[in-house]
């Protein structure tokens, strides 16, 4: 057959499906092709299922604060790991069935099978040759794991199978202390395995700020072994695997890689297209419009490794489905940038990071939460923020955390970042009583005393009154 | 001694701490006068031991959610109310002790002792007369404890008494079902005690909207016998205290009084201010200034009973002292307003209420969060917010809710209220996944399909691209 096809979307994840929404509201002369199982990286091994093991590892460790509360029976509690793990599933199934039913209805209009480019507006699937005026490229990423541990066969794990476990092992390795890593090794050692964590890099959970990153690191290494620095060997010895790194060294059951994810771009023909590729094999791609070069092809989510994150794919998807059906692209504002990491405390990176800024016109305001009131209430009394803000206008450029609710202060902060708002703006909102978000204002409170214009006071006078005169 | 004080401050609670802060700024020559134990009304018998209290019955709660989650033993779990209380005044002990270190180094300008007014510039003080040029009232309130109920003696609590209790009776009636009856009916019946709950209003937790109340009402209904809509009537009866109201009949060991608190005027001497006073006997009080008429006396705090809360009485502590030390008062900006109640879910209510709006210029916007995905995830999933949007502009007026996390959405509503951000501004804003925050996402989204320049996209273009035309 030699119909052209208005859009082609290959890859039925997060992105992929964002871009089909786009794309049928605009015409039905579409198909989109998957690889694999149907369902998201998202729900099927991403946030979702690691999630709910989260959620389940942290009700378990919060009865370490239970004989302080005064509530007894804490040494009667035990964690069954199966049963755990079948719940994660459980809630799985459910979410990629609510995935999967966007594209049941398609009838041959969705194609199971691995697509792969023979021109900016051929692909073959299947033995089968399609024709579109537009390709969608939404193949999605895989977790990396080193050739060598491919011969460690079941040993290695990566969160494309541990989920998929009946149960776990009594001691693992997770190597790599990215976002991933960190929320997993946490979870892992509340659920009672005895976890040594490894990062080759100092700074850990995607911290830029030296001083979050050292009170992430104090927090963190109370509950498990990690170790910084280094890169880790894997060797199989007879009472399971050792790794070693620097001087560390231990000896595992099993290993959970997550030394990060990379492009799904093998074989995808992207070498047929006539742009140049960079040295990741990586075509050149606008981000505001989600297309390669000037072709009528686009990349979006994961596989074009530029913001590998949930949000965001959502986006590109839908960037690159309303691109794919209009004649002349368009270009879209991206968001704040907002990452969390689903640690506790929450680990968060807000707008511009610490490493971009220019510390000579940056002011930094903190506040710890060891001494602050609610969190003390809560037993939750561990972490930081740090705020940056531009020392010229008072406007709140970034923050980066390490806190009680920082996953909810990390919200209010990107709304604030991405309207522009300044220290004394937000002065101005109310701060209830006894709330984390008073943890926050002291930190705004302190970037406030170093601005030219900082009162002794948050409040607002009405009309022409000048607040400097009040001190 | 005739000396003419600069200002003279009455009560030493958070309001008056607050001006004392300020005025100490400003000059020495003033005198602050506490009636009974120094300490304010939120750190020894409100906020802070109020909290203590619902975050242990809280964290013994979550061991419903054990099994669900894999974790086994929660039945061998028991509650040590003696110690939960021994904790609580711990906890108030120290935030007691940090309120009462303002006023240490004061000397003999801190004065214990009951003070009336003689005349606007006059008061009594243990049989001294003080004269000053302002004078600041911030007496507080008491909880409300009607007459007959006094000759019931040990068997009515309030807030005043509860935490000073060595342990705590079986069963145990709450009436008035306003912020602190709800809070306190909840924690209690977590903690192991049969509760009956009694409001002779409709609404609970100071809601306005039907919706966000019945479904208030629903969940806590499912944790204690809740019973509205009529007056409560007590007597001593054999086995304890009978409660009857309409039909519900109940017999338990001890009552909490959570019928509101009164304003501490008794005996002030405020009938010797040359101004009308209101019914309540109350002088007229300007809520920019806290100004009473034209006179230089304010009043700040509970006891103007304006908006008897922390945070606006800290602001009203900080207007006065500013303004009783300047020769012309200014006016202030007072906060969006913003109230929340530590239920769970928390109930809260930001910027202008249902009942305020006028339906016809209104937009509504909702959600519930039963099927939420992360609140599925942490086994939080019950809950509604409803969010009320100005129909011509856009623009966020306020919002009702009883959700999970509603403490942390309260605050970043109350921020986009105070800056008049309209539903496609907020839209704006990135989203992580999976947060509670989508669930708000929804809610927004729900307005923008009512909003006439609604889109189905979120996204903004970049320039002059009308994202009406994306449809």
């Amino acid at each position: 057959m030699n119909e052209i096809l208005d859009v082609i979307i290959i890859g039925a994840g997060s992105a992929g499906l964002a871009a089909l929404r786009e794309v049928r509201k605009r015409t039905q002369n579409f198909v989109i092709v998957n690889d694999g199982p149907w369902g998201t990286i998202c729900a099927r091994v991403g946030c979702m299922p690691s999630k709910a093991l989260i959620e389940a590892a942290n009700a378990y460790q919060r009865r370490c604060t239970f004989a302080e509360f005064g509530i007894q029976g804490a040494d009667f509690m035990t964690i069954d790991i199966p049963a755990v793990l079948r719940r994660v599933r459980r809630l799985r199934d459910d979410f990629v069935a609510s995935t999967v039913k966007t594209t049941e209805d398609l009838g041959k209009r969705a194609i199971s099978g691995r697509a792969r480019l023979l021109a900016p507006n051929r692909v073959r699937v299947n033995d089968q040759e399609l024709c579109a005026q537009n390709i969608i490229i939404a193949t999605g990423s895989s977790p990396i794991v080193p050739n060598p541990w491919i011969t460690l066969g079941k040993r290695i794990f990566t969160t494309d199978n541990l989920f998929e476990q009946e149960t776990l092992p009594a001691r693992m390795a997770v190597l790599g202390m990215g976002p991933i890593g960190v929320e997993m090794a946490q979870a892992l050692s509340r659920l009672g395995i005895e976890i040594v964590g490894f990062g080759s890099n100092k700074m850990i959970a995607g911290l830029t700020d030296p001083q979050v990153n050292s009170a992430a690191i104090a927090l963190l290494g109370r509950e498990f072994s990690l170790n910084l620095g280094e890169k880790a060997e894997l060797t199989a010895v007879s009472e399971g695997l050792k790794v070693q790194a620097g001087s560390k060294e231990a000896v595992i059951d099993s290993v959970l890689a997550a030394l990060g994810r990379r492009s799904n771009i093998d074989n995808l023909g992207l070498e047929t297209l006539p742009v140049p590729l960079d040295k990741h094999g990586m075509p050149p791609i606008n981000p505001s419009t989600l297309q390669v070069a000037d072709l009528r092809v686009f990349m979006v989510g994961d596989v074009n490794d530029q913001a590998p994150l949930l949000h965001e794919a959502a986006d590109e998807g839908h960037i690159a489905g309303i691109n794919a059906t209009r004649s002349e692209p368009v270009c879209f504002a991206r968001r704040t940038p907002l990452a969390i990491v689903f640690s506790d405390p929450n680990v968060a990176v807000v707008g511009s990071r610490y490493q971009e800024l220019d510390s000579t016109k940056t002011l930094i305001g903190e506040v710890t939460f060891d001494k602050q009131g609610r969190a003390r209430l809560g037993q939750y009394n561990q972490g930081i923020l740090r705020l940056y803000a531009e020392a010229e206008s008072g406007r709140l450029l970034g923050a980066e955390m390490c806190a009680p609710a920082g996953e909810h202060i990390a919200h209010l902060l990107a709304l604030s970042i991405d309207r522009s708002l300044t220290v004394g703006e937000l002065l101005r909102m109310p701060f209830y009583h006894p709330v984390l978000e008073e943890g926050l204002r002291t930190a705004l409170r302190s970037l406030a005393a170093q601005l030219p214009a900082g009162s002794g006071s948050d409040l607002a006078t009405c009309g022409a009154f000048n607040s400097e005169a009040l001190d």
